[in-house]
C-alpha cells in the first residue's frame, strides 16, 4: 500500500477533474470541502479523516454515513436522499462519482503517465539507426532495434523490446519486459504492461502429407491510442494484413488474440480471454474473464459475452451471451453429468410418453 | 502490413515450392503465369494485379473469378469447373494450393528461418564455458549460461535466455525473451516465440500436515525438431524424467504443458490449451483452443479435441471429443442453468410418469 | 534427465529428512538399508539397483515387489502386507513415503534453494540506492531499481526485474525474467518461476460517456514466505490496498490473480486458473486447473474447486464444487447441445404430461 504523505487540495482536484475530463464532468464543493486537504482515496469502511472516499451508488449510502472519511464524493440526489447524515459534511457533488475518483486519482499521481526523466540509461541497447525522441526514456536492459521510432515522452521500461521498424507513439509506456515485434505500431498514451508480447508469429500452417507447413506471418500489429494491454497478454501479427486493436480498448492480463483479429474501439476484454484468428469484435463490446471466442466470426458492436463463456458463432444483432456450466457440489455434479449424457434418451422417453398419453386420452374419450 | 517492393518471378516460385517440399508438391504455370512477376500474396478480395492469390477450395471460386489478382493458384479441377472465368488467366495449377502458398511465401521471405548474420552482439552475456557455433547469432541482452551449446546458424534473440548445459539445435530460433532452462534441449529448426518459458519447475508437492513440501524437479524438457512454440507458452521440466515434445508439433500462444507430459509428433495445440502433468498425447492429434486436458491420461494418436472442451479421461480409440456448453442470450441461459441443476429431478418425474402411464394403460386394457 | 553420478548414503538421507521436516517425519532403515548408497530417485518401474524408489500406497505394492530399486521407501503396514517380497529387502519405513521422497530429493539437490555464490555479476544493473545483501546474487541482465532491498542469500536470476522500493526476502529466488513491480514484497524462501509478473497494474476503469477512465493502481502485492509462483503467472497490484498471497501457497503456471484478491495460506492453485479482482480464498483451498473464479466473492477455507470449473458465487460453507461440461464424441455432443437449449421446453412438456396423467388417473378412478 502507498505510504501516506503529500496533501492535495480538494478545490485543486475539482479543477483537475474538469481539465482531465475535457470539461465533461463538472463537480462542486459543499460544506467547506473546497478548503479541505486530503492525502488520498480510501474505501468508505477504511477511510480516515485524511482520506477522500466516493459513494458508488444508493446501496453505499449507509456505509457513507458511517464513514470517517474527511470528504465524500457523491451525486446530488444521493446527498439529498441521505438527509441529516450529509447535511453538514464536506462533500464533492458530481454526476459520476466513480469517474470523478478515477480522474482525481490520476491527478494525485501526477497524471496517469507522468512524463519520464528523459534519456537513454546505461545498459540500454539502442541501434544507431533507431530514432528516439530526446524527451523519451529508455531503461537499462531495454533493446531498440534498427529503424524503430520512439515518440516524445514515451517510456521504454527495463528489459523491454522494440523490434525493427516498430513505432511507439507519444507518451506511450512499455512496462518492464513488454515486447513489441518488428513493424508493429503502438499508439499515443497506450500502456503495455509487464511481459506482454505484441507481434509474435500468427499460428498459421498448411497441412501437407500429415505434417504442417509454416505460413510466414508478414503482417504486423497496429494498436490504437489510449489502449491498455495487460501483463503477459499476447497479440499475434497478421498473416498478410495487420491485426488491429482500436483506440481506447482495455485488455487485461493473460489474454490471447490471434492473427488478423480486428478489435473495435473502447472495448473491455477481461483476463484469460482467448480470441482465435480472423475474428472481428465491434466497438464497445465487453468480453468477460476467460471467455473463449472462436475464429472467423464477427461480434456486433455493443455486445457482451459472459465470463467463462465459449462463443462458437454469432447472429446479426448485439446480444448479451452466456454459456457457463452451473457448478455444483461434486456429488450433485456427478449425477448431473450423467443426466446430460442421457438427455437425448430422456427426450425420447418424453416423446413416447406423450404419444401414450394421447392414446390413453382418446381411449377414455371413447 | 509489409511494404510493397521486390518482385518475384512466378516460375522461380514454382521451382522453390518443388525444392522446399522435397519434390512432393508439383505445380505448373498456365496462360503465361510463368513469365509473370508478383510482389506478394494477398487475399482474393484485396489482391491487385501485382499480387498472387490462392483459391482455398470450390467455395472460393466466385471470389476468385472476380479477383484482380495478377496470378491465381488453384487445383486443376477447380480451374476447369470455373470454365470461362479462368480460361485466359495466368494460373498456377497444383494439387494443394494452400500448401503451395505456404512454401511460396517462405521462398519470398528468403526461407522460413534465413540464416542470421553471425556473431555475438554487444550487450549479450555468454559464459566463457558455453559453446556458440561461429555461424550462430546472439543478440543484445541475451544470456547464455555455463556449458550451454548453441548450434550452427541458431539465432538467440534479444534478451533470450539459455540456461546451464542447455542445447539449442542447428538453425533454431529463439525470439526475444524466450527462455530455455538448464539442461533443456531444443531441436533443429525449432522456433520459440517471444516470452515462452521452457523448463520452469514442474508443479509437484507432497502434502504433509496441512502444508506442501516441494519435490525438486530434476528432469528437463526435450523439444524435437521443426517444432514451433507460441508466445508466452510454458512447458515445465519433468520431476524425474523429461517432458517431451515430438518433432514437427506446433504449439500456439499461452499454452501450459505440465511436467512429464509426452506430446507426440506433428500435433497441433491451439492457443490457451492447458495439459496437466504426466499426460501422453499421441502423434497427429489436434487440440482446439482453450481445451483443458486432465493429468495422467493418454490420448491416442489421431484424436481431436474441440475448442474449450474439458477432457477428464479417454478410452482406447482415437475420437473427436467435444464438450462445449452452448452459449445463449443471457435470459435464456438463466432458465437453462436452473434446468441443468434440476435434471435429476426431471429424470425422476419422467420415471414416475412412465410408471403411471403403464398403470393407466393396463387399467384401460382391463 | 539428470546425469548419474554422486552417491548419497541412505542413513544420511534419513537424518536430513528428519532435519528438514523439523523432526515431524521419522524414518527407519531396515535390512541393511542404512548402509546403502543411492544415486537418486526413480519411478518403481524404471528404477535400477543404484536408485531409491517410494511406494505411493497399497496399489503400488505389486510394482514395488517387482522393482529393481536398490532401496524402497514405504509404510510399515505396507511392508508387512507385502510379506515375503519385502522381508529381506533394504527398506526405509516411514509414515509418509511421498513427503519422505520430497525432502530426501531436496537433500540430494543440496537443499531446495541452495545458497548462491554471492555477488553482482557483470551485466546486472543495480541502482546505487538499492540495498543488496552481500550474500545475495544478481545475475547478468537483471535490473534492481532505486530503493529496492534484496535479502540475504536471495538469488535474482538473469534478466529478472525488481522495481523501485520492492523487497525480496531472505533466500528467495527469482528465476530468469521474473518481474516484481515497484513496492511489492516477496517473502523469505519464496520462488518466482521464469517470466512471472508480480505487480502489474490492476484492471480498473470507470465508464464515462462510452469510454473507460483509468483508475491508477496505487496498491502493491504482498507475497508471503515459502510461496511458489509459476512461470508466466500474473498477480496484479491492488487499486488502493495490496493484493495478498498467504504463506506456503503454491501457484502453478499461467495463473491470473486480479487486483485486491486475498489468497490464504497453504493453498494450491493449479495451472491456467483465473481469479477476478477482490476475491478472497481461505486457507488450505485447492483450485483445479483452469478453474475460473468470479470477482468479489469469498471461498471459505478448506474448499476445493474442480478443474475447468467456473465459480460465480459461493455459500457460507466449504465445499467441493464441480462444473465441468461432460465431453462426448462430437456427434453425440451435437445432439446434447441441441437438447440443452430445449431444456425449458422439455420441462414444460413434462408438466403438461403430468397434468394430463393426473386427469387420466382421476378419469379411470371415476
Amino acid at each position: 500500500m502507498k505510504e501516506a504523505g503529500q496533501s492535495f487540495s480538494v478545490s485543486r482536484l475539482i479543477e483537475e477533474v474538469s481539465r482531465l475530463s475535457g470539461g465533461r464532468l463538472a463537480s462542486e464543493a459543499k460544506a467547506g470541502a473546497g478548503s479541505c486537504g486530503v492525502e488520498g482515496f480510501a474505501p468508505l469502511e477504511e477511510a480516515q479523516p485524511r482520506h477522500i472516499a466516493f459513494v458508488a451508488g444508493p446501496k453505499a449510502l449507509k456505509a457513507a454515513a458511517a464513514s470517517k472519511a474527511g470528504v465524500l464524493v457523491l451525486r446530488e440526489e444521493e446527498a439529498r436522499a441521505g438527509g441529516e447524515a450529509f447535511a453538514a459534511r464536506p462533500l464533492v457533488l458530481t454526476a459520476n462519482p466513480y469517474a470523478w475518483f478515477a480522474w482525481a486519482s490520476q491527478a494525485m499521481e501526477g497524471g496517469i503517465l507522468p512524463p519520464p526523466e528523459a534519456g537513454i540509461r546505461p545498459g540500454a541497447f539502442v541501434d544507431p539507426s533507431a530514432q528516439v525522441d530526446p524527451s523519451a526514456r529508455v531503461e537499462a536492459g531495454a533493446v531498440v532495434e534498427a529503424g524503430a521510432k520512439i515518440g516524445p515522452r514515451a517510456w521504454i521500461g527495463a528489459g523491454a523490446y522494440v523490434g525493427e521498424k516498430a513505432e511507439i507513439g507519444e507518451s506511450a509506456r512499455l512496462y518492464p519486459r513488454a515486447l513489441v515485434g518488428s513493424r508493429c505500431r503502438i499508439g499515443a498514451r497506450t500502456i503495455l504492461n509487464m511481459g506482454c508480447a505484441i507481434g509474435g508469429d500468427g499460428f498459421g500452417f498448411a497441412p501437407f502429407g500429415g505434417e504442417w507447413v509454416k505460413i510466414p506471418q508478414v503482417g504486423a500489429v497496429t494498436v490504437g491510442c489510449d489502449v491498455e494491454i495487460g501483463a503477459n497478454t499476447t497479440i499475434d501479427r497478421g498473416a498478410l494484413d495487420d491485426t488491429v486493436i482500436g483506440d481506447g480498448t482495455k485488455i487485461d492480463n493473460q489474454v490471447q488474440i490471434g492473427h488478423n483479429c480486428r478489435i473495435g474501439r473502447h472495448c473491455v476484454i477481461c483476463g484469460c480471454v482467448g480470441i482465435a484468428g480472423s475474428t472481428t469484435v465491434g466497438d464497445h463490446c465487453v468480453l468477460g474473464g476467460a471467455a473463449m471466442i472462436n475464429g472467423h466470426i464477427s461480434i456486433p458492436a455493443g455486445s457482451m459475452v459472459g465470463p467463462a463463456t465459449p462463443v462458437m458463432s454469432w447472429g446479426e444483432k448485439p446480444e448479451v451471451m452466456t454459456g457457463i456450466f452451473p457448478s455444483q457440489p461434486h456429488k450433485d455434479w456427478e449425477r448431473t453429468a450423467v443426466m446430460i449424457r442421457r438427455l437425448p434418451q430422456m427426450r425420447q422417453s418424453l416423446k413416447t410418453l406423450a404419444r401414450d398419453v394421447e392414446q390413453l386420452k382418446s381411449g377414455q374419450a371413447r
